[in-house]
């Protein structure tokens, strides 16, 4: 048994089989059928060691979060999730990493029905690129919002980057924090429910700044956002004692929560949906029909952000 | 600018516009309408700079071929070419570079109308993966060889393993097998002619002998192969005098021609094709009901061949 084929035995393992897979992993090429009144959505997201997670993170989840941000893209889209490809490059090709790299990637795979067609497998750096791929009938842009819209975010901001610095600093940081760094959760169904209501809607892997900035200039639009309506955990707060860093919250992005907009006629609609599903949804400002995105304080005073949230190259 | 916004505007420069494209690059996902009556064919394939392609080769042609190896997997499954998603990591983002690069795949995506309608761009050691997307109705697959099938390979063989040569040795090669080991030709004209011929079909990345063993794998199924009738181009030829090197020819791989099997009913509508096309089909052989796929010498002696072609990790 090559190491080659071992990879390769070990992506075979996947239990998920869906009927719209005419010819998964083992060809050249896979064959997908897509259903009838459906577009096709697709996204690819590559993810470095030592750049998009720390060399020190577990197999597990370098596997989980790869799949997690490619889902989360399908997610802001209001897409469902069907075929993933995947490519894994690695220096030298170690059985145990590869082993639990691939359940991380295979356990949420199966929450959502999502079956691994094919990919690549190569000697390098190591490197993840997944392409997912879901159907959709009525895609959310980011191009939609109106002025006046309400922009709502999912879940909480900067746990993800708390959880960063248990890696680098060793902190001593609540798991709820390094638990969302390793593990975020794509809101796949709060994504599907959207299409139905929202205009605009745009995952947060940047930071809050720079998507929400991403929406603004798709629709041609400005926003304004109470920065005390940001919504934060109890671990967030804790950790700043008094003084939250609202700043981080909003610039460091790797939050993967949604930031959508909606007419306000819908926001008893939002709220019933919350209550329902149990994931917090914040409004936490307007969109204006023109400038750029500014936070405020709580005397509507705009407050100056220099850091312009996570950007490639920098 | 920031270097990203650099990437992204250089990628951003296609001029191809296809009506199936209902959103581009710019949003979380790509949004796209696969036509009716048609599968949807993927294919992804990763390129490290240093395994795949040599450090010293052109952005140019890394470019062309990342984009060429996947529209091969497309070809050897007799799909038309539509889509691709194209994820760029390299250590800085370097203008001249990129614009180089990003030409090499827009010249072969122009040739087939394929346009780029997503990715992603990291900082990392340079590494190219590309997802290409098309549509086929009957698709070629490895699993349908049937004993007595004849056993054809398209061009030439082994060309692209002396191009390499010529980087690694600094040999004076000629520049035919430069061009290609630098830039393979995708047979995609022929992919599509197959699909109404053919009974299994693969190209030819990892060397014959391999590639021709996942038919016969998949086809539960062995093969005969004349070595003399291996076709070999008169570069070749003349680089090794009157020795050529058969072994190199069947093994090295990255000649991206195809090798399909057909009922021999079809052999005159082949003759036909290729002379019509001005592409070289040569018949190598024959499909066994059983046994593995042996090389044959004049004298239909067995010939002992110990390299098995191209394999990751080795």
């Amino acid at each position: 048994v090559t190491e080659f084929e071992l990879i390769y035995k070990l992506i075979n393992t996947q239990t998920v089989e869906r009927s719209d897979v005419l010819t998964g992993i083992g060809d050249d090429c896979a064959v997908l059928a897509v259903p009838d009144g459906y577009s096709l959505a697709v996204s690819m997201d590559t993810l470095v060691s030592g750049v998009h997670f720390p060399d020190s993170a577990s197999a597990f989840s370098v596997g989980y979060k790869s799949l997690a941000v490619n889902l989360s893209d399908l997610a802001s889209t209001g897409a469902m999730p069907a075929w993933i490809s995947l490519s894994l490059t690695m220096p030298v090709a170690d059985e145990n990493w590869i082993r639990e790299f691939v359940s991380g990637i295979f356990q949420l795979a199966s929450q959502y029905n999502v079956q691994l067609i094919g990919g690549d497998t190569c000697s390098g750096p190591l490197s993840i690129s997944i392409q997912a791929h879901g159907f959709v009938k009525k895609p959310l842009l980011r191009s939609g919002a109106r002025p006046d819209d309400l922009i709502y975010v999912s879940g909480h901001l900067g746990d993800s980057a708390l959880g960063l610095r248990a890696y680098k600093a060793e902190e001593n940081i609540a798991e709820g924090c390094l638990k969302r760094f390793n593990q975020p959760e794509p809101r796949i169904e709060l994504g599907l429910w959207l299409t139905q209501v929202a205009t605009s809607c745009i995952d947060i892997s940047d930071g809050l700044v720079s998507d929400l900035g991403h929406i603004c200039e798709k629709s041609c639009c400005g926003a304004d956002i109470q920065m005390a309506s940001i919504p934060l955990s109890d671990e967030f707060k804790a950790y700043f004692n008094q003084q939250p860093d609202y700043i981080t919250a909003i610039t460091f992005g790797d939050d993967y929560e949604l930031c959508f907009t909606v007419n306000e006629q819908h926001s008893a609609a939002i709220d019933a949906y919350s209550n329902q599903s149990g994931l917090r949804l914040s409004c936490i400002g307007k969109i204006r029909s023109s400038g750029s995105v500014c936070f405020l304080d709580h005397d509507n005073k705009i407050i100056t952000i220099n850091n312009k949230g996570f950007e490639h190259f920098k």
